[in-house]
């Protein structure tokens, strides 16, 4: 056990974390029980009057493809609406609902109080450094 | 855009980690393509000589429930086999297969691999914090 604390790798690391802010996110938000963590992660990127798949998949770091099954599956569920593109109309805009708003909104509140006990926790300045080092990190990741 | 990136919550920047890790993995092992990040979470945790689920679980921060799901579908794959506990003739032990040892093993080098790169982009003292502030951080997550 101790040994393995010690040199626990990256991937179990972060899993973790992962595992412990989708029961945050279930504990606050018992509506959003049919999401996992990709849905919530696309949400999370989906503009107030509305965003293209392929953008979504940019910023997400999904693949189009995955993308365009989260969003069927977030549809399905009264999420978002598929609507045209008023400026592009061989394009398609993925546009939340009023449900869609009401979880965008509740999963950003519940992680900005999260994020608040863990700069208390920590020390703002040590918990601003993590997310700096983890942001590059999923750059570095990206890039490579 | 530019917002959005400065203000990246949490749950979004460790949702990129995740995928570019998943990515890195099936890269290296095509063969691990049927297991999630879950199901490699938890064969990290599987002693060459075999583990209870209870200890599963609590090492991986998942409900005993969630393991016995993740466990079944490992079995079915062929990663994992359960076994009579010779300590405790009424308990289970879940032992690695031949393919769980050799998943186990690509797993961890796939996953030394991308530390090595992360550490020398980062620089080795701040990779180091970082790899504790998210040990932190799950600690903390999980206490609360």
């Amino acid at each position: 056990m101790a040994r393995r604390e010690l040199d626990l790798d990256l991937a179990v690391v972060i899993s973790r974390i992962t595992s412990a802010l989708q029961r945050a996110l279930a504990d606050v938000l018992p509506e959003g029980d049919q999401l996992g963590p990709r849905h919530r992660t696309v949400l999370a990127f989906v503009q107030p009057d509305g965003s293209r798949a392929v953008d979504l998949a940019r910023e997400s770091g999904q693949h189009k493809q995955v993308i365009g099954t989260l969003v069927d599956e977030l549809e399905a569920l009264g999420y978002v609406r598929r609507a045209p593109d008023p400026t592009d109309r061989r394009a398609k805009l993925i546009v939340p609902t009023e449900r869609g708003h009401r979880q965008i909104a509740g999963t950003a509140a519940a992680i900005a109080d999260v994020e608040r006990r863990l700069a208390a926790a920590l020390g703002e300045p040590a918990y601003r450094q993590f997310k700096q080092s983890a942001r590059r990190v999923a750059e570095i990741l990206r890039e490579s």
